[in-house]
């Protein structure tokens, strides 16, 4: 017995129970927003700035309050933001069903399209690709580069298909690779040739998240719209999930003039409003931006233990190793491990049987990985040691993949 | 001068500002709710049933205790059950979605019939209608009477219209006339021939809103379609948007085995999961089915004086009026005023150019009242000498609506 398969035998023997497979927050950080409970209570004044009573029905677009600070965390104005629900996939998912129904008039509603498109700079995030697949949409991919989508590749595709509508786009720590979008990549995506109605779905998830000492940020897509004569190209959405509470938060979406209206005029047949008790709440926690970049400091502080104990296993076992890398990213919720091609499902597969879940292998690309070489990993969830524990064990894993893999190339083993 | 013009003039200097038109929870209701906001504070344990972190990520279909309560207010087990969001109209909103995108396999997605269509009695909740107007849907409509939808007039549009696909349905005090489905009925439009894709969107909004002191009640749906050997046909719904706070609320779903599976399958697209945190706050709060019937008969202690108000004043002024009657609802949010054919939309413009707002006349008609005849009135949000003032000034509009009505029938006055 070789010493990597005698590591992943003893491996096995440990009977592991560990989870590396959503960008979960850790409970010490939905501790970190408890006190936000205790914003409102019984003898509180449920009162919006407007005077509105948050209890009761009405207000659509949000309280004002939320509007402002959202607008704020976006880069917004608050008549150019909507606070609305918990969830940004939400209302992601909600903007492409009003877009295939109505569409923005005066285009055609998407719906009525020969071959209805996106593009989606891969490796991205699987709940894009899960929409697009559940409604029948097409999905082009395009490399993601190390300061963003390759340029050239989403405007020979654009050119190429009149029927594309909209991309997907993290632009700041993508999930899972971390990339932060260059300044160049984002004005060329304002600026670039494109239907009308075309919309980049630029989900903001992790423009807060910051794991580095300095901070990286993407251009404000809003303006950069505007100034390329192209202002209701971009729906901008951000959330509290991994600020307060992941099920329990609220999202927002800033955009054009034209698109809030849009927006305010198709949820207010499915709705008559938000849960703006929810939204008091988190304005009296969450107060203005600096409060805001305090909590995410503290965040932070949490996860940072989590991804080093993940470099550090990483480094022990597999510096140097041929084809193996892993980033280091400065903000978001994942590592990215690229292992040598063919060997990605295997090392999954090895991990699920001694006990560590990760993400399915391929489940960042929307047809499949196709070289087999990707492993997304959300150190996040877990306690330190316990992360440190299952980078080790995934670290054999891979080492015995790579012997499995090896050895089936050069002796032909039945796969 | 007549005296009713003479009234309507005093009526007009008094500069009122009244509201009558939707039907908000009155403030003194939402503060029977306030205690909820204690039930979860910072020092908390946020764990569910299942021991699930409810202010993490997950719990698609609600946490368990949710369920087993929302189940209980709907007469369904927790496994039928589905608890999400904070809205209804949101729920049967995309369930009509989800038809229209997917259908309920393996019949063929709503979007792909000839002429998708949908019954609604009527007088009915404006809402519904606004969802089939937004996305194309023919409603043929059927009249409502005493003891819920005319039957006969149901059956002969289904054996006319094939693409007919849902029926909306208020079945315990009908929004806005508080009609209480008869169990004839109930049987009736559970067992009737219909496509096997065919769904009662059964909005029991009203189920636990009683008004008088002998609650009236409609048969369990599920279990007369199941029954019936139809156990797909119907989604029930309700809400506590009128029993803690009307848009923080908690909403449930209950349906077959079938239909829930349909409707996680399709909500996991496109969401992580509702906000367990509010249903945690709810359950705490609400408990049990004898604690919420506790809840619901302060509500109504709060309700009866404004109904009462509004009965007193349209006594004093229209008893014995010709043409003209008034509902007294045991339960929901609504009067229902029939004023002689012509004179409704005349009585709601001199009302609202004396200040006194009430929901456009013929709002409870898809089409329009053909009519003209029918009147909405919400008493439930202002203070109880304030709808007084409101209902003497609106049976004083009408008294004035009569008489300019009848001079310009018989003088031939320009309308």
């Amino acid at each position: 017995m070789t010493p990597a398969a005698h590591a992943y035998r003893q491996l096995l023997q440990q009977g592991l129970q560990l989870d590396l497979s959503r960008g979960k927050p850790a409970p010490e950080q939905l501790d970190l927003s408890m006190p936000m409970l205790d914003m409102l209570a019984s003898d509180s004044d449920c009162a919006a700035s407007d005077g509105m009573d948050c209890r009761n029905y009405g207000g659509n677009g949000g309280i004002p309050e939320a509007r402002q600070l959202f607008g704020a965390l976006l880069g917004a104005s608050a008549a150019q933001t909507v606070v609305c629900g918990s969830a940004t996939l939400e209302m992601m998912h909600d903007c492409l069903m009003y877009a295939l129904w109505h569409g923005f008039a005066p285009h055609a509603p998407w719906r009525t399209l020969q071959q209805l498109a996106f593009i989606a700079p891969v490796p991205g995030y699987d709940r894009h690709f899960s929409i697009c697949a559940a409604y029948g949409i097409t999905l082009y991919t395009v490399p993601l580069r190390d300061d963003g989508p390759d340029m050239d590749a989403v405007e020979s595709l654009l050119a190429a298909h009149p029927d594309i509508r909209g991309m997907w786009c993290v632009p700041t720590y993508n999930n899972p690779t971390g990339t932060v979008y260059g300044d160049a990549v984002v004005r060329r995506l304002a600026r670039m040739q494109a239907a009308p109605d075309f919309r980049l779905f630029w989900d903001d998830a992790y423009r807060h998240h910051h794991l580095g000492d300095t901070p990286r940020h993407t251009l404000n897509m809003l303006e950069e719209c505007t100034a390329a004569g192209h202002p209701d190209r971009v729906l901008a959405f951000t959330s509290t999930a991994k600020m307060t509470f992941a099920n329990a938060g609220v999202a927002a979406m800033a955009a054009s003039p034209a698109n809030i209206a849009w927006w305010l005029r198709h949820a207010l047949v499915r709705s008559i409003g938000p849960d703006k008790i929810n939204q008091l709440r988190h304005v009296r926690f969450m107060r203005d931006l600096p409060t805001v970049q305090a909590l995410m400091r503290r965040h932070a502080a949490i996860l940072r233990p989590r991804f080093q104990a993940v470099y550090d296993a990483f480094t022990q076992h597999l510096a140097g190793v041929p084809g193996v890398h892993w980033n280091q990213p400065q903000g978001g919720y994942f590592i990215h491990l690229q292992v040598p091609p063919g060997t990605a499902k295997l090392t999954v597969q090895l991990a699920r049987e001694a006990g560590i879940t990760v993400t399915p292998a391929g489940v960042s690309f929307p047809h499949g990985d196709p070289d087999d070489q990707y492993i997304r990993l959300a150190p996040s969830y877990p306690a330190v040691a316990e992360v440190a524990t299952a980078a080790h064990g995934l670290a054999l894993c891979l080492l015995y993949a790579l012997e499995l893999h090896a050895a089936r190339a050069t002796q032909a083993l039945p796969a």
